[in-house]
């Protein structure tokens, strides 16, 4: 297992740099430390970063890698002279992407985030309307909802509804399946008129059990017994009433949403992006 | 205002890819519609999609841009004979990564968000304690947040605080500052003991009043006047404290949490990656 230092430098928030930071899962054999360094917008700056960088180059005994993000000419090349490996978002991808679209780029820090128009305000709505409807706190309202998440206690509905909502701007509300509604052996009254907009989750009942002890240690609802029924139960039900499911047992949030992306239609996910105001 | 259609196509959620999409605003004269096709991982897959971009390009009048990230190079080629202007990750990213690491990349797809170990865990548990420390809801715990933020009823706490957890992990609680902090002039008690944690956040009176007046028209909560009290007075109490704040008038939630990062000192923040379980 080799080990490198990733910096994350930005004259904005860092988002977008940090985002591609991901790609280093690609190679598992090589774990990383991660050290952010947003709004560093001044020659003072970079000069530190430099410092930085060469430090833990010297710690690592391996060059760091650098992942940049400066919009001004000066800057960049300034921490160039540091002793890194760079990925360079303007070289690579902002300048290319402006010859393609015949513009010079904006280089003002902070500009890939600066939603305050349309999407900031259908997100923070979306955000909102999926608070107060989580694990079904109410019915009412549920005719906006995009998607309703179904699925047994703790299988992973509110943080995969949460994230809908903070990046994709959607409405997801979500109801746990309970004892009651597997004695009745229906779902709710409630969610069968909006049977259409409902997906499931589902899980392994060892990782429930597994996920449901360090809530509730050696109850029954933790038990491995109690999780493998009420898990047979809920994919029963599903199953019945046709709806379709993902497993949340290896699956991160991202990945959830991205499947229920596709099976929802929604308006925002391809949309038209407005233009910021100046 | 010209305008682009951007395909974003993975193998696997097309997360890190989209994230890439942002870069576009760096082009204020463009706007742009996004299209996400995930789990694009066959050649049939791959000419369905390559239909779509031939006739989004004879619609648009002008050939789409198309943010690709595919590990099998059939599948990458392939794409390629699309008329269509490409960034390849892999090409651009992860295949220079792979020489400087010295290693192969995995190319199975959704690699970049396989989450499962010990950060998957921390978000999860930061999301549950953000949820339940939300609005003020609760003042047991507070030993455990990572940040408190306070501000006015509609100010942006919420949103910021889950964005945090979601994001990286943070334990966020928020606390609105009321009419009854400000007749009494001093924090609640039981925040005073966490005073090193607390991080304010501001708003224009403008902003505020059009936000409230969405929730509760013509109200005198809404009201210009009582907007302009309440944030004098939530300054003024910020000041006494010696509190650092942040204005979310114009930010967006990924500025306000880049701000909040610096000033908090959190591990996770910059951690060691585990490796991932084979």
């Amino acid at each position: 297992m080799s080990h490198r230092t990733v910096f994350i430098i930005s004259d904005g928030t860092g988002i977008t740099a940090g985002a591609l930071s991901k790609l280093l899962e690609h190679f598992p054999r090589t774990s990383s430390t991660q050290v952010r360094l947003p709004f560093t917008d001044s020659l003072e700056k970079i000069e530190s970063a430099i410092q930085n960088i060469e430090k833990v180059a010297q710690e690592d005994g391996v060059r760091p890698i650098v992942i940049m993000s400066l919009g001004a000419m000066n800057l960049r090349n300034k921490l160039k002279e540091a002793n890194a490996y760079f990925i360079d978002l303007f070289k690579n991808f902002i300048d290319p992407l402006g010859e393609e679209l015949g513009q010079e780029p904006l280089t003002g820090a902070g500009i890939a985030h600066s939603v305050m128009g349309y999407s900031y305000h259908e997100r923070m709505e979306a955000i909102n309307f999926t608070l107060n409807h989580d694990d079904g706190m109410t019915n009412s309202g549920l005719e906006e909802a995009n998607v309703i998440l179904i699925g047994v206690s703790r299988c992973g509905k509110t943080p995969t509804s949460i994230y809908l909502a903070m990046q994709f701007g959607i409405k997801a509300a979500n109801y746990p399946l309970i004892p009651e509604d597997f004695e009745r052996g229906t779902l709710p009254q409630a969610l069968q008129k909006h049977i259409d907009k409902i997906f499931g989750l589902t899980i392994k009942p060892e990782r429930l059990h597994s996920v449901r002890s360090e809530r509730r240690p050696d109850s029954f609802y933790a038990s491995l017994d109690n999780c493998r029924n009420e898990i047979a139960t809920a994919e029963k039900m599903m199953r019945n009433y046709n709806i379709t499911w993902a497993d949340s047992t290896s699956r991160s949030i991202e990945e959830l949403s991205a499947i229920i992306l596709q099976k929802i239609k929604k308006p925002n996910v391809e949309r038209r992006s407005e233009p910021r105001p100046a």
